[in-house]
Formats: C-alpha cells, sequence, structure tokens
C-alpha cells in the first residue's frame, strides 16, 4: 500500500486482507431476488413516515433539523424503552444509547472492547457485515457451530475448557443472533440461552445480543438473552430496520450505565436527530401492535410459502432450515460449490447469497445458501425456489 | 473503573480523562443565546425539506427507506461534485465519501490514521467536538496558535524544525479551518496556506482541511487548501450543515481513491440513505447559488451587528477578531476569567462559551470566550452584546 506509513497501527492487519464492502451479487433484471435481506415494501410505512415529516415539520418548524432540540428524540427512547418493558428488558434511561441502526451499535461496541490482542467469539456462520465489523478490530476470532438449536453452547463449552486448561487466552465477548438467526433462520433454545449465561459467567466473557429479528415470531415469543441476565453481562442491540425501514437507521444498544457512557463518548455527534425526531412522531402515530402482527402476518405466509416450494422442487438431498420467524432460510446442498452455482441461478432467473459469506473459514459455508424470503412476492419466492431447484436439480 | 479488563486496550488512555461529552452552557430561559453554533431559524429550508420528503417518497415509494436503492444517493454524489468543481476541488467520483456530517468524517479519518503514538497537529484554540474526537485516539497532539490570519505557520515550522532537530517523533497530520474557523472566526491568509502545504511536504504529514464554513464568505471567496494541493496531502472535510440544515447530517471527505477505499472500509452500513435522499431531492428542487447568498448576506448583516455593538458598548481592554464570513466572533477580555463569568452573564441574560474548551491547553483560553451571531436576531444580538459588555464592564 501505497500510503501505508500514514495508516494507525490498529487497522494495519486489517487493511492487508481483502478489500471492503460487503459482498452482494449482481442481480440481472427480471431475477427473482432471493438474496435481499430488505422488509417487504407494503410493510414499508412510507405514507405513515412521510406523514410524521409534514407533522413534525408544521409543529416544530427547524427544531429537529439542528443538532439538538426536538422533545421527540427523547419520547424515542421512552417509546423503546417502554417497548423493552414490555418483552421483559427491563432498562431504565440511562441505560440506552439510539445508534445509526444496529451496525453502528455493533461497530461501537466493538471500539470500545476489542483490540487486535482481544479473542472473540462468533456463531459459524454469521452476519456477514457483523463479521466484517469484528475483522476489522480483531484476527483474533473463534468461531461455534449453529445448528438448528441455535450456537451450540456444548461445542462454546469444550472450545472454553480446552482453552483453559492449555492456559489460552480467554475470549472477552461472543456476538450472537440468538433469535431468528442471519443467516441460518435458527433460535437459540431456552436451555442454551441459560447454559450460554452460565458460560459467560463462568468464563467472564461479555455478550453482545443482536435481536434485530426479534419481534418477528410467527407463534411464541422468545425471551431475550438480556431479559435472562442477571450479571449484566449481555449487551443487548435493537434494530428497527426490519420492522419500520433500514433507511431510517435506528437501532440502539441496552446495557449497564458503565457501557452506556463509555459507548456515548465514542459515538460523539453520530445521531440523526431529524431521522430519530420523525420516528418518534410515526411510532406515536401508529398502533405499534398491530404493525408489528401484520409484519408477523406476512413473513410468515412467505416463510410457509418458501417452505412449500422447497418441498415440492428441492432435490431430495437439499436440506433447509424452517425458522419460527425472522426473514431467512439456510439451505445445504451437499456436494454443490454455491459460489460457482450463482452465476448459473441469476441467468436462470434467482439470486441468493453463497454461504462462505457468512463464515470466517469460508469453506464451511461451500455447499450453504443463504435465502431471504422477506423481500419477493409470495409468487416470485415459489418461482424463484423453483428456478433454483431446476440449476440444482440439473448439475 | 469497574470493567477495566474489558475495553480495548487503545481506548485505555482516553477513558481514563474526564468524562465525555461537549460542554454547552445552561442556558435560561430569556437568555440571550450566543453560545449556540446553531444556523440562523429563517435559513433553514424547513417547507423545501418537507416538500422533498413528500415529492421523493410520493415518486420511489420505498425505495430510499432502505438500505441502498434510491438513485437520489448517487445524485447526490453528482450535486457535490459539480459544487466543488465550481470551487476549483477537482475531485473524481471514487475519491469522494458521504459522511454523516462532518463530524463522522473527523473520526473516521481519525480511526484509519491516528492511534495512540501516533502525534496530531491542532491549532489552538479549534473545534471542541473535533478536540475531543482527537482525545479519544491519542494524547500525543501538539498545537500552533491561530491569531488573525489564521494557523501560524511561522510557529509551525519552528515546532517541526525543532522536533526533526531534536530526533522528536514527527507529527503524521494536520488538523485545521483555514476558512472562518471555529471558533474565531479567522481565515488562514494565502501566504500562509502555501507555506503550510510546503511544510506539509518537507515534513511528510497530511492535512485534513475542515471547510464546514467555506461557502460563507461575506466577500471574495477564499481558496481552499484542497485546490492548491498539488501532491495529495490534503484529506477534505465538508458539510451541509451550516448551509442546509445541522440535523441532516451530510458531509462528507474528498481525497485520493485510497484513502476513500480504506474510509469505505470503517464506515461500514453507517449511511443515511433516506437523509441523503431527501437532501439530493432538495438540492435539485432550489437555486443553490441563490440560497447561499441568502445565508451570505444574513450572517454577514449579523456579524457587522454583532461588531458595531461590540464597539459601542465594550470597556476599552476588550478586543476581538473581525470575521469574513462563517459563524463565530473569538473576545479577548484581558483580566478575566471567562468560566467564572459565565454564571454572571447568564443569569444577566447572556449565553457565551468560555475559550477554555476549545483549547488542550485549558489555560490558554481562560480570557476568551466564542460569540456566535448565527442563531440569534439581529436585536437579540445587539441586547445581548450589551448585557455582556455590563458584566464585563461591572468587575
Amino acid at each position: 500500500m501505497k500510503y501505508l506509513y500514514y495508516f494507525s497501527k490498529n487497522i494495519h492487519s486489517a487493511i492487508k486482507q481483502d478489500p471492503p464492502g460487503t459482498w452482494m451479487p449482481h442481480v440481472p433484471k427480471g431475477c427473482v431476488r432471493l438474496s435481499s435481506g430488505f422488509p417487504d415494501a407494503s410493510l414499508v410505512p412510507v405514507d405513515e413516515l412521510s406523514q410524521a415529516v409534514t407533522l413534525l415539520l408544521n409543529e416544530e418548524r427547524d427544531l429537529p433539523l439542528h443538532y439538538i432540540g426536538s422533545p421527540q428524540i427523547e419520547k424515542l427512547h421512552t417509546q423503546l424503552l417502554e417497548r423493552m418493558t414490555e418483552r421483559n428488558i427491563s432498562v431504565k434511561r440511562e441505560e440506552l444509547l439510539i445508534t445509526s441502526g444496529a451496525c453502528q451499535a455493533i461497530d461501537l461496541i466493538a471500539r470500545i472492547l476489542i483490540d487486535e490482542d482481544t479473542y472473540i467469539i462468533l456463531e459459524s456462520p454469521t452476519y456477514m457485515e457483523a463479521l466484517e465489523i469484528f475483522q476489522n478490530y480483531t484476527g483474533r476470532i473463534l468461531t461455534v457451530p449453529v445448528d438448528e438449536h441455535g450456537l451450540n453452547t456444548d461445542m462454546l463449552e469444550e472450545l472454553l475448557v480446552k482453552r483453559k486448561q492449555k492456559g489460552k487466552p480467554m475470549p472477552k465477548v461472543l456476538y450472537t443472533i440468538p433469535t431468528f438467526q442471519n443467516p441460518t433462520g435458527t433460535t437459540m433454545s431456552i436451555t442454551r440461552r441459560k447454559h450460554l449465561l452460565n458460560l459467560a459467567s463462568t468464563y467472564d466473557f461479555l455478550v453482545m445480543e443482536d435481536d434485530a429479528y426479534g419481534e418477528l415470531h410467527f407463534h411464541e415469543p422468545v425471551p431475550t438473552l438480556k431479559s435472562l441476565d442477571r450479571e449484566g453481562r449481555v449487551l443487548y442491540i435493537g434494530s428497527l430496520s426490519k420492522v419500520v425501514a433500514p433507511g431510517m437507521r435506528i437501532g440502539w444498544v441496552a446495557a449497564d450505565r458503565e457501557w452506556i457512557q463509555t459507548l456515548f463518548r465514542f459515538k460523539k455527534d453520530l445521531d440523526h436527530p431529524f431521522a430519530q425526531s420523525v420516528m418518534a412522531t410515526f411510532l406515536a402515530s401508529v398502533d405499534w401492535e398491530s404493525h408489528l402482527q401484520s409484519c408477523r402476518d406476512v413473513y410468515h405466509r412467505k416463510c410457509h410459502a418458501m417452505i412449500d416450494a422447497l418441498t415440492t422442487y428441492m432435490p431430495r438431498e437439499v436440506t433447509w432450515t424452517k425458522p419460527d420467524g425472522g426473514y431467512f432460510i439456510w439451505l445445504t446442498a451437499p456436494g454443490v460449490d454455491t459460489t460457482e452455482l450463482l452465476n448459473q441461478a441469476t441467468q436462470k432467473g434467482v439470486s441468493y447469497i453463497p454461504g462462505k459469506h457468512f463464515c470466517l473459514e469460508q469453506e464451511h459455508g461451500q455447499d450453504k445458501l443463504r435465502l431471504s424470503f422477506s423481500a419477493a412476492r409470495e409468487e416470485e419466492i415459489v418461482e424463484g425456489v423453483r428456478r433454483l431447484a431446476e440449476v440444482l436439480g440439473r448439475r
């Protein structure tokens, strides 16, 4: 690198790796987009947000357009606290920090916790954007597999026991999406949740709980790790991206006061007062529970349609997860290189994300792929799965 | 700190210092707010932004509310590039990165360049938010005074020569607001701009040029450092906060491609697609040159009113800068402790920011204070200055 001399030594190991950017397939026109983790267009409250802007600016004029000043920003805090209370997450005002989406939350937490000597634990597979963020901070990443009951805590315990025995450095942080995981759609069982928190206590590490999909349960709601946490080890990350609109970039962290204070210090002026004020105005204007229920119903129906289509069309050896919520299904096609197959698939008219992009050890994702049922219409989902099955069957 | 064990070693020295947060005075009701760096309320295009939102969401529906997708985001890049071209800053698309305000730009650049061993140079006084951001990365901060012609480059040269002679570590980055500086309102002369760039070349450091106020010239425009830079040493930081609305959080970096690529990598998903799309729609709908001219006229008039009032009311020993643009005047009251005086002043009905908050060595700002003529109305400015003069005269 021409400019290596000038770079911070803290990023030297990161910048020696591959160029940046979350990987997304090229999707030709007319292609069914099962790659995209966007919300369903009909569930994005376009008119309500537009009306919220008009109402807000009529009432408050320039106030929400300055750095600070709109009372809506405090209102958004109250709304998020109330919603968490309803979900048995008991958090005080000073334990809440609003961020610019879940990604800023993850990046900020990484910034205050992780240096290049810090060992961390990720699920395998995991959210690819988070994987990239963590790789920007450390190369010392351990992984634990996810199965149909979420993160395999027995394997986690085995890993921790072995490292302890061998006197190896112990991890300080574990990042998990316990509920309707991205990319697998699986959910960590209650038994494992408790096991994980016990391990965190015994081996003294923190847990970053990314709950971006938690509200989107097709059946019973699942208790968050944060609601089970008795030691303040869980840094909870929430987001309105999947239930309102990602472009509004409203996320948050709920954690002990000392964490929030430090996160706030490093966040600096990176708030979005306007977006936050609009969101508060919007939330005050809708029946939130009924909006969430519509989201759950639509995604449940779409998930069902995708599973039906998979059952109908897929070759026998292909298997997939059966989510109880969220946006994604994780598919295993034994013997297939899903990266190689993608070109054929998009030519045939369907896109997905190859499994390797969600895995630190990319070979672990070679015969896997992520399908999203969130954005495409039901009939597109069926047709997309049919096309994918054809491509898989033809090999 | 209870949790010190868990923190990244990269922030250990930062978190041992004072608690976070940009300092702002408590301003009682009825107080003339000369502390606030907000734009004039009448210049914030509330209705135009509201209309832009309505237009955008009517036309594009959910597109600008997803992570990516709205063509407006690319349009905003074009608009910023065109505007820079008009100001003789010749930058290609791949040399531009839109950020969440100038603060994200400063923080991101600091992140990729500065570790706790990096020496940097700041102006004294300087933008307090930037000072806090840099202190989050390094304690090795050198300062060079600003006088009525901006950063004193002779003193900078002296500092560099001495460090070189003594074999001390040399600074890698200098941060400056060369035009209508925050907090002094002064502007670096052309001679000094060239001198600075020569020094950067000779002593091999980079220059962060914060140009948040550059468009707000009362007379002739001033050439940016970036437009004079022949070696790619300047990382230019632009912002629409002072000329449209801070709450929209639109800033940018213009710099060589390798910098932009690395900044992009660390910025991750921290864009604000909605805010960016609204801004592009707004910019397409206004006569930008005429909007800027209105801003210049209003701030010129207010600055004039403030200087007139200062001349009329201030005790003889008090002096102040005479800005050719921007938002601020820097006042020196020999023998006064402006931090101690603030309580009296706000009781008397006027607020300001004590000079120490803009200085790394806080004692350098003891008898200084920053007055802002941007937000208060003209008659308020006159009355505020009168009140301040009374408090200063009474001591």
